[in-house]
């Protein structure tokens, strides 16, 4: 209670980050200073995002440095407020990273109203995740009844949700995940049409077999070999949601195939984006997430671990497939 | 006069297509039937994109069969007519291919106004070449002035008109191309503010330092490290327009590149296209093209070889960017 623990970036991973990467810091948790206030870390949301980050390479946003806290979003109570808009009680979703306590001035920190959801969810349904495929594939993929719309780690965080969105939205809905449990989940709990392990020796056979109409929307998780089975059957006018190269941040595999050719041909449309961009696509999503939430039509799986200090090792499982729906660290 | 020689496709080609290729036959001048009318090719047009067609993989057309005229759009005379349409004398284009006659049913054929244009003009500036740029560009490109564009294979039939109209619309033009006689035309002819010659050992130092403000739109026809080199400097929320790969039609230079990322992490828009996507943009292209082009405004440059049964070499030599400008045979 009198003591922090910050997880800071050591040196740069080589591949996937190893324990030895980090540093954990304890220091006396920090006073607010007038404008700020002191969160007390209840739930810390891991993101494939942040592997980006522990790169020294150009990229959406810019590299960690060594000895910074890693970057996450946190859910936590205010315990101490020197600022006007943030009292000693409420609940904050803010960027407080890997670590137990945090300061903010408030920038990107927002009060959570918890009549909408768990905390938890803040950070996953309501956060990132939930934003990130409600833009995705209603801003960019766009997608119409009878479409077919593959999603590449469909069990996960985002691919759950975009699941079980473009079934609302009409379409015939592919998942690919990682082997027979997360698959049952996809076809069973999110309703999938099919779902496809890219772990079977006969994926792109078997991916081709659930697709007759052929792919009208990639939502593009992963990356990689696996993306390039899906890009072979994109229809004309395909639209390729890159929203996640998960498979590629660790070299795990590259891409060899003759992606570049399929947009060409195809005529297809690949376009990355951030959530920053879709600014009129922020109320829409509250309230439909909502809905479909308090209706159940939306289920979303969380998977919570206990343990602050865990932190690298639940989050290299993460990035090997080894979690089940969004991860997050109980502090 | 009462022989025509076609060419016509022998086997696949491995790599850049030899002579060995094809077949060269000879047989009599066909007569139209009722609704047809016989062409004398008087010009071929050469372009990267036959190259696809003799592989037999998916593309945005079907592969050309053995034994098929390899196709290509031509520009001639019509010489008998039992069509109401196309009259005896009438100039015309049409899809007829490598060959010295063709008979056509009036599909994809359109008599050419030779006050438009002179006939060779038909195939380049005012056929598919100078569609393609402009639908590119203006249709996906999109260019804001003020804005880099770079353009690659810039002293060929389409880039030379990518690059000027991107001049017209006020943006910085940097060029790509092959050997310091074509990087002058780019800049002394086409008005670019720079072109860099690729085959330099520092070629991605001098485009980046020819773009220092980063690069908004990428009209890409070539793929390969060329490609990467651009998508290095992207701008966020750049476009790449996809025109053409011809670096890796002969798999001469494949990507091993992080391109996806930086789609990703730059939120890029990777669009190919189809002319027939665009109808809306066929009159003011027809328009804007004949305006900048009676005013001397745009400069098109055609490279017109002689001698039909030279096509193949004159073919693999365009391949191997061993031309200057719209390559166009002489028949």
């Amino acid at each position: 209670m009198t003591e922090n623990l910050k997880i800071v970036l050591r040196k740069r991973p080589d591949g996937l980050p190893r324990r030895s990467d980090f540093d954990f810091v304890r220091e006396p948790v920090p006073e607010p200073a007038e404008g700020e206030f002191l969160i007390r870390h209840e739930y810390v949301g891991l993101s494939p995002a942040a592997r980006i980050r522990m790169d020294d390479r150009p990229s959406y946003a810019p590299p960690l440095k060594l000895g910074e806290v890693v970057y996450a979003g946190i859910a936590g109570e205010v315990v101490k407020s020197r600022h006007p808009d943030f009292r000693v009680g409420d609940k904050v979703n803010s960027f407080g990273g890997w670590q137990a306590w945090s300061i903010s001035d408030g920038r990107g920190a927002e009060v959570w109203d918890t009549a909408i959801g768990t905390l938890p969810n803040s950070l996953g349904l309501f956060g990132l995740s939930g934003n990130t495929a409600y833009v995705g594939l209603m801003g960019i993929g766009d997608p119409k009844p009878g479409e077919t719309v593959v999603v590449s780690a469909a069990s996960g965080g985002v691919g759950s949700l975009v699941c079980q969105m473009a079934r609302i939205k009409g379409c015939r809905v592919v998942g690919i995940a990682g082997g027979p449990e997360k698959c049952g989940f996809v076809t069973g709990v999110l309703g999938a049409d099919a779902c496809i392990d890219h772990r079977s020796p006969d994926f792109a056979a078997e991916l081709a077999a659930a697709c007759p109409d052929g792919v009208d929307i990639d939502f593009e998780n992963v990356g990689g070999p696996i993306r390039d089975a899906v890009l072979d059957l994109m229809n004309r006018h395909g639209r390729v949601v890159l929203c996640g190269l998960i498979a590629e941040y660790n070299a795990l595999a590259t891409s060899t195939g003759p992606s570049w050719f399929r947009i060409l041909h195809k005529c297809l449309k690949v376009q990355g984006f951030l959530l920053r961009e879709f600014p009129e696509l922020r109320q829409p999503f509250l309230r439909d997430m909502s809905e479909w939430n308090r209706s159940g039509r939306i289920v979303y799986r969380e998977d919570i671990r206990d343990g602050l200090d865990r932190t690298p090792e639940v989050f290299a499982d993460m990035l090997q497939g080894r979690n089940f729906g969004k991860t997050i660290i109980r502090v």
